[in-house]
């Protein structure tokens, strides 16, 4: 039995505005409407080949994980990390997971933000790998190059194993520039997948040798992590923490004398940029992709999605336009590869006028709903066992309405003894001015607040840690 | 003295996503953050050759009127159309009004649109045709074209009149295709700015003769109009209502012996479309104009502007972005002249996802702020005297802050009597599922409501007359 192994890791930017910390990657319909996770679970879920996945993914993305699981009828054991620490870790947890069940066991180790439509081609490349993998090789599955890409990592082929299905590793080469690339193109070089078939104690082995206090570490995290129900396993904080963080290439595949390669049979993307979301999904006759609310008018070969505005696009062509509740952008899809470098520069930009934009914060995030010259609405999303700093403000009273979860309100009025409230979802208070409160969450899950101020004052930014 | 008659109608659809019909093109700050109309109160400031102006706009911006003319510091009568009847109707009960108080006065009617940056240019055409409308002529500003314009009028100039300072008019031509554009421009013609010169007496008998019923209806209007405070005039409802919609051009200058045309000695742009707003605005180093929080790299000769959220563009030249909070346009400058066109496509868009939108209803308009699954947050504007439909959900609370005015709620919960409720500033009130309430403005200034519902399903559009 092989036991996928899901990794869930990193939002990025290179997908702004979509791509978020609360809203990553993996789980944005952003293929035909599916994600790319519900995809890699529709991949492994052929039972004759596969035992169910090991899903290793940010504790803060456990809700997420959680739906899809559920919407997609999937089986899977959830392994939460306190903090992200690249890839390294996050195999070599999973790694001891399952070593630990079934020591014998193989793990494919996949990406949840690849597409894959060649199902059959997928499975027919693992079990032409496996006999390598089981023999102890590191099988990676390198991807015959479509174009010669300076965003991938590329692998150097060596000669055939002993063993049929895969071949040797000469070298590991990080992202070239393009007069490489194209070189390596004609020397018959293979795009890096990051996509690894190995024995799970192999993996513990390797990373033992070559980033001991990193297997140590994750080791230690999942030996004293707390299970939960429903296959949830979140990882030893204290523990994890330990681990430095590199990739799983870095820590082992450039060292290691095991490293095989095995051809990909089957098309393959991970949508890093929004052209090759364009790429991977279904266009219509112009050769647009349109999501949510949007209106096209002589334009073509154009990337149009929209969570929130209607938007417009008319007499251009071969363009990006994505716009969410509080950005938008617009570039064609030929700079498409260039929206890193954008957002940073979005965000970079001072916040003069930016009401509107949501803040992360130490106790969840807060976001202004709308805003008047003598009134604010901000919707505000506490984290279970975190608090705002007390606030105060003198001219201005709150009507503060829970819609999710139950908050718990300390008021303090002049001359009065100080009260703690509960209030549940539906529940409102008033919040006079002149008045000293805070909002806490001593629960399990998030509490939503939309809290209408009216009088004179806006609230300031409450970033200061609120455990 | 010559008195100004500033003319404020129509929003149009040619500035979507800007111009909507409670935030109309003549008070959005579009050229170097000043509004178009706040520009034509400074082109008719001095006070040597003009008397206070006449404003003429729709009851709906009587407050946008009454701040920009605050804001400028300057003296205004305003009279306020119970509805738009276009302008020979605005234009008659312009002129009736003036020559009640002053028969020989000389009017000047200006669209509050346009930009013109030469003052001294614009005042030089004024004196000069002056001797002309004082003699009974109607003298229209001719422009001399700078372009062969499909999107303009023209005007083919006669001999010069006897009075210096004007020529007499061979036709008036409805916009023309591209082909005869061009013969126009050979031919001398010049573009019809839609600018006056001409008493108001003349201005009646003419209206008089060719459109008596339109003359009637105005004059009659504002005999009956109610006069309010600080010089505004609210022109009779009923009476107004019985003017036939059209045009001066069409009802007058298309039909009098009167006319002349003063050719304009003065820059002048109608800020059309979002290329005229771009050419009309100051621009960077780099041809770009960018209002609101919005980042552009590698990026040359667009316009691009935001009311909230935050618009990166990168890679992509000579195009125009608008955001506002609940629409996105993008289209390259070139095709800035289709915007209407798609306006009129969005608009037609299916409201499947367009949760956010704006909705204008007969009673004011509502918008919805934020959406969950259990939860919604609407922000509703009750306009003076209206009210809406009783409403009775039975699976959600609501809980209503008012942040502006003062609403009344009516509040009728099962075996108790009816209670009506005044709610003012800061007040908030909640109503519990199940029971039957309404919202009402019994007084004259909008109220603001922010409704925080929480339960299951959604209000309905109360699209209901709510007077």
């Amino acid at each position: 039995m092989i036991v996928p192994v899901i990794m869930c890791g990193g939002a990025g930017t290179r997908l702004w505005p979509a791509s978020r910390s609360d809203s990553p990657k993996p789980f944005l319909p952003l293929v035909d409407g599916e994600s790319t996770f519900a995809l890699t679970l529709a991949r492994i879920a052929d039972p004759s080949l596969y035992a169910p996945p090991v899903v290793i993914a940010g504790a803060d993305h456990a809700h997420l994980v959680a739906a899809a699981l559920v919407a997609a009828g999937a089986r899977a054991t959830v392994l939460l990390e306190p903090e992200g620490r690249d890839t390294a870790a996050a195999i070599a947890a999973a790694a001891a997971f399952v070593a630990e069940r079934e020591p014998g066991a193989i793990i494919l180790v996949l990406a949840a933000d690849h597409v894959i439509r060649d199902h059959a081609g997928f499975a027919e490349t693992v079990t032409t790998a496996l006999p390598a993998a089981e023999a102890g090789h590191i099988v990676v599955f390198g991807i015959p190059p479509a174009w010669p890409a300076t965003g991938y990592g590329y692998i150097h082929p060596g000669m055939p194993l002993a063993i049929a299905g895969a071949r040797g590793v000469v070298e590991f080469v990080e992202k070239p520039d393009a007069a490489r690339a194209r070189r390596f193109l004609a020397d018959g070089f293979l795009w890096n997948s990051g996509i690894f078939l190995l024995s799970a104690s192999v993996a513990l082995a390797e990373l033992g040798a070559f980033a001991p206090q990193i297997t140590a570490a994750a080791s230690a995290a999942v030996a004293a992590g707390a299970s939960g129900e429903g296959g949830v396993v979140r990882l030893d904080r204290q523990a994890f923490a330990a681990a430095p963080k590199t990739s799983f290439d870095r820590a082992v595949m450039e060292k290691t004398r095991n490293a095989a390669v095995a051809d990909a049979r089957f098309d393959w993307s991970d949508l890093g940029t929004w052209a090759a979301v364009w790429e991977a999904a279904s266009r219509d006759a112009a050769g647009n992709v349109v999501i949510g609310d949007a209106v096209l008018v002589d334009a073509a070969g154009s990337y149009v999605s929209t969570a929130r505005p209607r938007v417009g696009v008319i007499g251009v062509s071969d363009i990006v336009v994505v716009a969410s509740d509080d950005a938008v952008l617009v570039a064609p899809r030929a700079a498409a590869d260039r929206v890193k470098e954008l957002a940073a520069a979005v965000d970079a930009m001072p916040a003069a006028g930016s009401d509107f934009v949501r803040h992360d914060r130490p106790w969840g995030h807060e976001q202004t709903l709308d805003l008047g010259t003598r009134h604010q609405v901000r919707r505000i999303v506490v984290n279970p066992g975190c608090r705002l700093s007390p606030q105060a403000p003198a001219r201005r009273a709150e009507q503060w309405t829970v819609v999710d979860g139950v908050a718990e309100v300390t008021l303090a009025v002049e001359g009065e003894t100080p009260a703690v409230t509960p209030v549940g979802e539906g529940g409102s208070i008033r919040l006079p001015a002149g008045a000293v409160y805070r909002l806490a969450n001593p629960g399990t899950m998030p509490v939503t607040v939309v809290a209408v101020a009216v009088g004179d004052g806006r609230d300031e930014d409450d970033a200061a840690p609120g455990r």
